[in-house]
């Protein structure tokens, strides 16, 4: 085994604080990283607090994680000692379901293994995240990272990035389209960078004034205030596509509104309380309400060369392993441009 | 004008009887039809008793309409006395609009004028519907209807026939698909036997066992009892399209349940609450959750065209005229197969 150094909380009311483990070593097809950033996504501070029930104690969590590779199992062909390399959501999962095999291993048929408070394939072996110095995954759920990029942009891509971008691709964003985008936060800015990014007229959809300067600086055309009920009213059946990200208790009738003909709208936030859905206006006029979880590993690999190739990344705040206590409390009251990402030096 | 006789209920709470009203003298596009047949919509019942809130009264119900062409316009081209002609949910709407110009008049986004209790395009002229011996209708909210079917039979896919006929195409039914009908009455009945004759492996899903004999006649391949819990659990993530037809209350998470990655359940029904939805359950497998509603002219004549080719009606239950306040209480409880139509001889 290898001993490794983190931080990890104790139970649902514990701060994270300093913590040992250890990993496997790494097997044939194993890539050893010593991570350099992570980012710190909502979910890491849902997950420590067990508010989605489920919690694994202790818990280390984190996986928007980027480093460099240091040693590879006897097998590995993508990476080398000395490569770029990332870790999102999933370390692991079946491989062999329909879904697996379409490069939709997030949706996996049979298992499939959150890079943290999961389990392995073997159903016992407990995973941790990326609030570490390093870790240890098989090559086929490890990402290329392009040396082009700021890595510290680069590590939010692995879970923000992609739980934005491939509902965007999926539902074919791109020129000629209108889209909104609910909630300017980790998921929401990205959002923003991609649909504008891809050619579609973006309207940043938000309850706060205070967003707008920074809607338009990240690409967004428009701004709606969706507090503002009349402003709401006068954009009613307009938009081919809005992607929600926002994962606090909110109206998603409102939203719905905005639909135009044939309009979905995507939630990639879970809110804490299932909403209760208007099904008249999706009748009214053939509007769709759907989810999207993350993305398949190919995808994760297209959306990070296609970050490299446009030059993409998220805006971060870099902050210090102890700060992250701290920093889970900016979270939650949105006190943060938009993305903490921990400096692993700093560990 | 023209005097009429029909049946009308004078406010919410009483029951329907013979009324005398006027329809307009014919205008140079309009057809007037000797109403034969008029089917019982589910809707004709909310409508009656002020349920969606809004009903004009008088009310004349009947949104199912098939009979004689008895006299046409100068200008009409379509249509010529003695032809069989049929009315269905709407009689007019903006034309010029977008969703007009795709044939889409259902979702005009200007005014579309339902063809009873609602508002002509001057907005003052109320409508009245099919339980009458006559309507007048531009003809360009008339259908053409083939002489092959039992005409009885064919009133019902004015309404039930075509608001499930519809999303069927949009989502693309048709062979290797898994599609799910929940609810068997009016509409449930008619989205049984268009999937079935589109090529789809049907399944019903229902509470009650006393409907699977009836659902393998009408073209179901598979049943599953929707109340025994286990049942429902063993058949998860398996439909690419379910059609809820349902508008009593009920758990639409449960069917969502059913739907497998990127399945639509599509809703044709609505409940008179609005139900809660699980947005956890969308993200897990990239479903979705969509609107339907009736369908735009061409694509009536079209279902019609297509009924009339493959020998497809609605099983109906004949009454007379003044048996509809009976009609509308055994509606209720759901003893009807599986639509009530109403015989415009004995007005």
């Amino acid at each position: 085994m290898i001993n490794v150094k983190g931080y990890a909380a104790q139970n649902a009311k514990a701060l994270l604080e300093p913590f040992k483990f250890e990993r496997r070593e790494p097997g044939a097809h194993d890539v050893v990283i010593d991570i350099l950033f992570c980012g710190v996504c909502h979910s890491d501070l849902h997950m420590v607090r067990d508010e989605w029930g489920g919690t694994i104690y202790p818990i280390v969590p984190g996986h928007e994680i980027v480093g460099k590779v240091s040693r590879v199992g006897s097998e590995v062909k993508r990476f080398k000692a000395g490569d770029l390399a990332g870790v999102g959501v999933l370390v692991d999962s079946c491989r062999t379901c329909s879904s697996c095999k379409q490069g939709l291993e997030q949706y996996c048929e049979v298992h499939w293994v959150p890079t943290y408070s999961g389990y392995e394939m073997d159903r016992k072996t407990v995973t941790y995240g990326g609030y570490s110095n390093q870790i240890v995954t098989d090559e086929n759920y490890v990402l290329s990272i392009s040396p082009q990029l700021k890595l510290e942009g680069v590590a939010p891509l692995l879970c923000a990035g992609i739980t934005t971008y491939s509902p965007l691709r999926h539902w074919k964003a791109g020129t000629g389209m209108k889209i909104g985008v609910v909630g300017l936060g980790g998921l929401g800015h990205m959002a923003v960078k991609f649909a504008s990014s891809f050619g579609a007229e973006v309207t940043m959809l938000s309850t706060s004034n205070s967003k707008k300067a920074d809607a338009r600086r990240l690409g967004a055309a428009h701004f709606i205030n969706t507090g503002d009920e009349s402003a709401v009213k006068k954009s009613k059946n307009q938009f081919d596509l809005i992607i929600n990200t926002i994962s606090a208790p909110h109206d998603i009738n409102t939203y719905v509104s905005l639909l135009r003909l044939n309009g979905t709208m995507v939630m990639v936030g879970i809110p804490p309380e299932d909403p209760i859905l208007n099904v008249g206006s999706l009748i009214g006029k053939r509007k769709s309400i759907a989810g999207s979880m993350i993305g398949g590993i190919r995808e994760t690999q297209e959306m990070l060369d296609y970050c490299a190739a446009n030059n993409i990344v998220s805006d971060v705040e870099l902050i210090a392993m102890k700060k992250i206590n701290t920093a889970y409390e900016r979270m939650i009251k949105g006190d943060v441009k938009y993305r903490f990402v921990i400096d692993m030096a700093t560990l």
